[in-house]
């Protein structure tokens, strides 16, 4: 976003607060990485791309917010690495969603040249669903908000 | 995003390139709103809050991307509206995703007041989970990339 940029933290919508969270493509490409074991600023930096002003404020915003927490480093004294929280790694599924989307509709036939695995037996996830509370697939468009009765 | 933005439209990482088009609180916003059923700039205006320019600017990257189409009103004449895409429509269990991770996150108990709703039955939905190929729940920590071996 360029100009102004709205506080969603007090949103009501549980979506958009936490897009306010890791609303930022760097924030969820940080949290992508860190899933799959980087730790290092140095690491971060290579993988993403990123400056190392803007990395930096981008770390410690993540970890700010509890998605990230600093560690020391136990190879290199006198630095620290970055881990995942739970409420970090529970991100994980929208990463895998958002992957899952951008694999359907963002390539050409024959474009993509990255799979995203389990690194455990090296196979696909299954598609991400929505699904009702039966377990059965149900579509999205019939999604609604609904004010909470108060207890 | 303030200053430099990088395009990620030509990334490797299916993710990456997702957040390409719709990495923009606003953006994903909009999609929820239509998901709803929202379809007129004015019931989006009302809904998001956001000034007519950058929504206006929002919806035509939403329309370009091939998120939301154009239709003909047909209530009003000369006027459209925006209706959502499968590959806009596909994009609800992202939302979902964010949704659940938002409200498990980022409220304090007792705080939430909107649910996130089946409007069908008015039931919410069952917790997004990352499976295996065979269905079971994995953790996300262990996702890699893998180079595609060309065919």
């Amino acid at each position: 976003m360029k100009g102004r940029r709205t506080d969603l933290s007090g949103a009501e919508c549980a979506a958009a607060r936490a897009l306010a969270v890791i609303g930022d493509w760097w924030s969820l490409l940080i949290v992508r990485d860190a899933l799959m074991g980087t730790e290092r600023f140095s690491d971060f930096q290579k993988s993403i791309g990123l400056a190392k002003n803007i990395l930096s404020s981008r770390l410690k915003k993540l970890v700010d917010d509890g998605v990230l927490e600093l560690e020391r480093d136990p190879v290199f004294e006198n630095r620290h690495r970055y881990a995942l929280t739970s409420k970090g790694e529970s991100l994980g599924v929208v990463i895998a969603a958002l992957w899952q989307w951008g694999e359907a509709n963002c390539f050409e036939p024959g474009e993509l040249s990255i799979r995203l695995v389990d690194g455990r037996d090296g196979q696909s996830f299954s598609k991400i669903r929505l699904r009702n509370t039966k377990g059965e697939p149900v579509e999205s468009r019939g999604m609604r908000l609904r004010v909470k009765k108060k207890a």
